[in-house]
């Protein structure tokens, strides 16, 4: 019941396999690549033990030389995720005895965190490694999974520090979401929703007709849901590099969702439930104008407050968002865009949203 | 007389402009560039304040919005080429107010070391920003300028952090070559020398015939000295995209000079030195297994004294240096390959050369 999803990059093209103990698979991924011989896999304190065996294992088996790094990181929060950590996890990969060579292959291990620390690792030592990423949470499965976006925070912004570096493989072992903590799982299923809304409304029907199945971590129901976004997300990035403002449709509910979380400060919302306040948001916004029905917007609500995801939020200041957004887009000299869906499965890209819209349909989250 | 070199890297292609007084074209060449409107300079302090100064004249006349950036690092020695001095250039580069964004040109100002930094510091700034590299001394004119390596040393060897990052433009001002101390002018003669060696013979000749206006500076020999280099590392560099081992002839005159570094220390011998060194190695070596004749060593050694750049060193210890080459090779899990000349202009690379030969050849280097 596995699923393959191909990322057509050109020379860069890459598959992502989804589907139940697919991190048994890892030592053959690795091994079908050329003159691989070693791997070093890079994770965080914060994923199970259990998974680094089983990579390890994996790669053993496929008669690789491998090691493991470690470093320390909460992997529910973006704190580690520093250029000192990066460093870190060099000085232990240049301390792999017999050094490493161009030949070596990094495997990224876990959520968000690890796999932008390991995936930024891999771009800049030797000025380049190749890499297979092996992510362990739902936010990376069906987002950063597909993209080559790798990096780290500065103290200035997030994600300021970085490269594009695309992994060679992705290996997505729907077993991992089992022991994920249920705001994890939120944290994803914002994600999901937002692609449902952006491209496939046939998406969002899924997840209602399976929201318990979802909830649940079922696993064939889980295997379906991450391969159709990670093909939503895929088509999005390939997309991309033709057309370069389609990625932008993908901060649906994120330019808001950001306000939210530094109003509120990052360790007092998790990212999903910032998200879903982003969406509904702009969902309201786009009733307001009449770009979509109202019942748009109610479904969405219904189906936000299904999966445990917030759809109001008490002590929210709309003019204060307002505020935020302006400073955020001011302080990179350009204006506010905001992603609006437009009709069933689609959205576009607006530059001229008020403060008197964006503070009605911020207000009632609060209200 | 200015010359322009074009770089073939496909959507990555460039100019290299040569000529004296090119600093000047900075500011045009920044502006021509698609949205740019602002440019920060990216340099060491042992490069002189001047350039500086003109840099920022240029792009101010331009219009552009132009801010500088000078870090520690002393330009004679790699001491200052680390993570950490990045780490200070993207605290500064972030705090420059208005804070940046992705339409920001990095200009690399400077010897190798600004360059290498400056660049790295491009390629991983906000995921990758354009960046314009005015090198200031001539072994960056004749080396850095070209191939779009970035990136820094580790306390594990040179280099082992870093980034392909190819500029959007190469401005070498023949008149900055004026200011350089004469040793830093005899590192850049070494590589000259070397490409004549390795791919035009040509070049030999117009070094041996122009010798003392080489010595001496004269702009119009220096400018035709520099694009006929840059044209050679240019023609290496594209080869390298279609077959992958044509750029290991670079390392001509390397193989041995590396060791010879690491035998005497990099701050008892110049790099110039030491690869002046390892030529006259090398070519020894050729000789010695008939691929060419004795007379084009001799050549080798005249042209390299007259240009003050030495075929002998007290104190060098062949069965050492053998033994670095080795520990070099085995440490990152390969085979010593020496590059070896095999008639004008032509080299190939050797993978069977004996501790014995080796020894025979370097060994004179000390008697």
């Amino acid at each position: 019941m596995a699923r393959t999803i191909r990322v057509d990059l050109r020379e860069r093209s890459y598959d992502v396999s989804v589907g139940p103990g697919m991190l048994g698979a890892l030592g053959a991924t690795v091994a079908r690549l050329r003159n691989a011989r070693r791997a070093v896999v890079i994770s965080a304190e914060g994923v199970p033990a259990e998974y680094h065996r089983q990579a390890l294992e994996s790669l053993r088996g496929a008669k690789l030389t491998a090691d493991l790094i470690v470093f320390a990181s909460r992997p529910t929060s973006e704190a580690g995720k520093t250029l000192a950590t990066v460093a870190d996890v060099l000085d232990s990969l240049f301390a792999v005895r017999p050094a490493i060579d161009r030949d070596c292959v990094i495997v990224a291990l876990g959520g968000g965190v690890p796999g932008d620390v390991a995936g930024f690792v891999a771009a800049i030592a030797l000025r380049g490694l190749r890499f297979v990423q092996c992510p362990t949470t739902l936010l990376a499965d069906v987002d950063a999974s597909v993209g080559g976006k790798t990096g780290v925070n500065h103290p200035a912004g997030k994600n300021l520090i970085g490269a594009f570096h695309q992994p060679k493989a992705v290996l997505i072992d729907i077993d991992t979401l089992k022991t994920l903590p249920v705001e994890e799982l939120r944290n994803g299923l914002a994600e999901c929703v937002k692609h449902g809304v952006i491209r496939d409304d046939k998406l969002l029907d899924f997840i209602e007709a399976n929201a318990e199945a979802i909830l649940a971590c079922d696993s064939e129901t889980m295997t379906e849901l991450v391969a159709r976004n990670v093909a939503i997300k895929a088509a999005v990035v390939t997309a991309d590099e033709r057309e370069s403002s389609v990625r932008a449709h993908l901060n649906f509910g994120h330019t808001v969702g950001h306000a939210i979380e530094t109003f509120l400060g990052y360790d007092s919302i998790g990212h999903g439930r910032a998200v879903a306040l982003g969406m509904v948001a702009a969902c309201r916004l786009a009733v307001q104008r009449g770009l979509i029905d109202a019942s748009a917007g109610e479904r969405l609500n219904r189906l936000l407050e299904r999966l445990g995801l917030p759809t109001r939020w008490k002590a929210l200041d709309a003019d204060a968002i307002w505020q935020i957004m302006q400073h955020d887009k001011k302080a990179r000299g350009g204006r506010v865009r905001m992603i609006l869906p437009t009709g069933p499965g689609k959205v576009d890209i607006f530059a001229d949203v008020t403060q008197d819209e964006l503070c009605l349909a911020a207000g009632a989250l609060g209200g």
